[in-house]
């Protein structure tokens, strides 16, 4: 099912798999398509996921850090130029996502709903239906509206919304206004064919903030105006952020940002739960929009059960996809062995927060993107294997091993794990560089075995090492 | 299934209801047993739920607020007193949650684990021994060792525990070493048959803290510990806490503390991922170890689906028992319609952070206590009809009705709503000095459906009022 193309309005994916929007701070801050743009779309292009969603770019032209702009017409040319590339480069469709954003101050001020006038708000619903108008006329496939996170439409969709008139907080249809006024200016925009998708959180996870109880009645008040799919998101809030001094307040550092990129100490799906509940109720209402889910997402068995038990109708996955960028070739191929892993340990969170490009930290060093490969050969042990070997210390199992090589180069190790006499399953990927793994999510009264892969490149396996028993005790 | 008793250890409960340890800020400062603390379990009791979890007592002598205490042999004359009452009152055991804490400052300044110092760890080991031999001495018929929330053991438990040495945070078993030395300690004092049971938190609910990846090892490690039981609930934490200038700081005052006790804006068994997937992992280990779900748990059907789909063994309702405490009672006798259903509008956890009497402000005024009556005869309407109607108005719906007139006294009202042509469901319940209903969770294109019940103190129902339509417009 999830190889089956998938139609929405006017465009046909080719499958189910969709790379979210994802911030990179690879642009300028004169919000031009540059190479490194280029070079990270067409690459995700090139690995076969379904819907490439092209970062946020901001409709208005407010200051900001480096970010995309599609505020003005100035901003075609580039566009159209990485639309066309990403078209040639995969079989997947391609549309970006457009933001309006309020004003931060490095004092930790920021402007709220509460403050724009009516004129302001004409202003949002303009400048998001012009940008759209935009998106098509550069030649993605749709457009997708950010509802979600820390940002403008967001905040009037909260239940934090502090306005008092017909705009604000005191009911869902109020919060809805302005969001379904600029659905309708975009559709008037664009034209009654041309894909239009929202995305937006299920739930704020911030103090009194809302969950899948408004977020279902949203989606499916979204649906009735007409948007063509709905992405779902967490988190990612400002009321929660950490604020650094001298720095502009920045969503994603607060809990609501662990939420809204749940690392690895959340369970995998950690938020199936509200695109779940969303689309129920939006098929309760009698509406087909497909849903999109998302949140740590890395496995072919998770994405397939995403889809036959009705808990989205694509599955998103960014970081999954920032890994490895062949993900879906690899998936549809059968081998999904061959996929490097996400760690889901937030490096890349981490270089977003401290305002850097977001780059994979399990990429090659200084290459600045996903390695591309088509070796046949898997890595090999020394002929004396890979003395693999393990040792109880301080509440965790250190696991050390030997390097292996690789006709092409050695990219990493996947440690595999079994309790008692349960299968060995993936427990995490190791860069080449280092050859041990601590576990420190260990009990005493069980027993563990371990084993460890190592893989190159293209990402081909080689054998597995000798399996190793640790036997925690209780005392 | 919610009424087959359940053997734990030495003790049988006649049911599956559960009530969790609750504050109440009933007792003095001096610790000691008093009227309304006997009048508040007693009354429970009555009610038939299954076990009763008496609120947090200290095992030491630390100052606080007002807080039971267990910490010297002073207080089990008071203790054994509340025992016995409990025991005549009903069918239900009870058991007392025995707790420790830090210090907290007015400054905001608060003692954190790692500035304890190994002779203070065995001192809290020791005090634990000794306060859970003292229930069994006062008649108790178990003990929970309160490992939850922003208290010590849990702040061991957490994945934010700062120690550098073997009670410290670098592995799960070393963050357990202290709780696992708890147990031991009051198992040796309290001998084999005696129940002991364990609260923890499934999901801490806060930046970088721990999820069920944490909390399945964890139960499973405490369950082959010889915990008898463990309970489950969320959050509660002191890192998100609001600090109010001048009061110590006060958990349950953060994100963490709504995840704690979810509101009405969240979804009926919000927490119930944590209770299905640590059961699971203790499942799967090969244990029996009862568990306990809570969290917004409210309604028959739900409690059922909870033992059903293995979510948990034993449910757990705090709010929904404070509401009604003959809640079990009526559920087990067939009159669920009669239960006053808690509206989780959270004012009891309100009072209770504004350092008030926690009582639930359902209850007849300046009463203290859920009414208790058996009058059989429910309310009426006048005789001309409620002459209920709705308004649409700036997104709201306004219901209004006329007061209905009971022979005894009136309680409150319950709105029934249905969408589209779906059946008319429990939407909200209203004190019965308020004569309007205010929906905001309302969203257009949609025809909803109301109809309001009158009940009285012993929550007859009288009938149902004439149904009205509002079609809300989708413009």
């Amino acid at each position: 099912m999830l190889f089956e193309p998938l139609s929405i309005a006017s465009m046909t994916l080719p499958n189910r798999l969709v790379l979210p929007a994802m911030v990179t701070r690879l642009s300028g801050e004169d919000g031009v398509v540059n190479d490194d743009i280029r070079a990270r779309y067409t690459r995700f292009s090139r690995g076969g996921v379904g819907l490439v969603v092209v970062e946020a770019m901001a409709v208005h032209s407010a200051k900001s850090g480096p970010l995309l702009r599609i505020s003005d017409d100035a901003f075609k040319p580039g566009l159209t130029d990485l639309a066309q590339r990403c078209h040639d480069a995969g079989p997947g469709k391609v549309v970006p996502q457009i933001i309006h954003f309020l004003k931060v101050a490095r004092s930790g001020w920021r402007q709220t709903v509460d403050m724009l006038s009516l004129e302001e708000i004409d202003g949002i619903v303009d400048a998001y239906g012009r940008a759209a108008l935009r998106a098509r006329e550069c030649g993605f496939d749709g457009v997708e509206l950010h509802m979600a996170h820390a940002y403008t439409l967001s905040s009037f969709l909260s239940r934090l919304n502090a306005r008092k008139d017909s705009y604000g907080g005191a009911s869902l249809e109020n919060r809805l206004r302005l969001p379904l006024r600029v659905v309708a200016e975009v559709r008037a925009r664009v034209g009654k064919d041309f894909p239009v998708g929202v995305r937006f959180v299920g739930e704020e996870c911030i103090r009194n903030g809302y969950t899948v109880l408004d977020a279902a009645p949203i989606a499916v008040r979204l649906a009735r105006a007409g948007v063509d799919y709905v992405s779902l998101s967490a988190g990612g809030k400002f009321e929660d952020a950490r604020h650094i001094e001298g720095e502009p307040l920045y969503p994603y550092t607060g809990y609501s940002g662990d939420r809204c990129m749940p690392g690895s100490n959340y369970p995998d799906g950690a938020n199936l739960a509200i695109p779940e509940a969303v689309r129920r109720a939006v098929r309760a209402a009698g509406l087909s929009t497909p849903i999109i889910a998302a949140g740590k997402i890395g496995s072919l068995a998770l994405a397939a059960q995403v889809l036959e038990q009705g808990q989205g109708d694509l599955v998103g996955m960014a970081r999954a996809l920032l890994a490895d960028p062949d993900l879906p070739k690899k998936w549809q191929s059968g081998r999904e062995e061959a996929v490097v892993r996400c760690l889901y340990g937030n490096v890349c969170k981490a270089l977003d927060e401290n305002f850097k490009r977001v780059d994979c930290t399990l990429w090659p060093k200084k290459t600045g993107q996903a390695p591309e490969s088509d070796d046949p050969t898997p890595p090999v042990w020394p002929a004396a294997g890979p003395s693999f070997g393990a040792e109880l210390k301080e509440g965790r199992v250190l696991l050390r091993w030997l390097a292996a090589t690789d006709n092409e180069g050695m990219y990493g190790y996947q440690v595999l794990r079994a309790e008692g006499d349960g299968l060995l399953l993936h427990h995490a990927s190791v860069r080449a560089a280092s050859l041990r793994y601590e576990d420190a999510r260990i009990i005493g009264g069980t027993r563990y075995r371990y084993a460890v892969r190592p893989y190159d490149l293209a990402g081909n396996r080689g054998p597995a090492s000798p399996t190793v028993t640790v036997d925690v005790p209780e005392a």
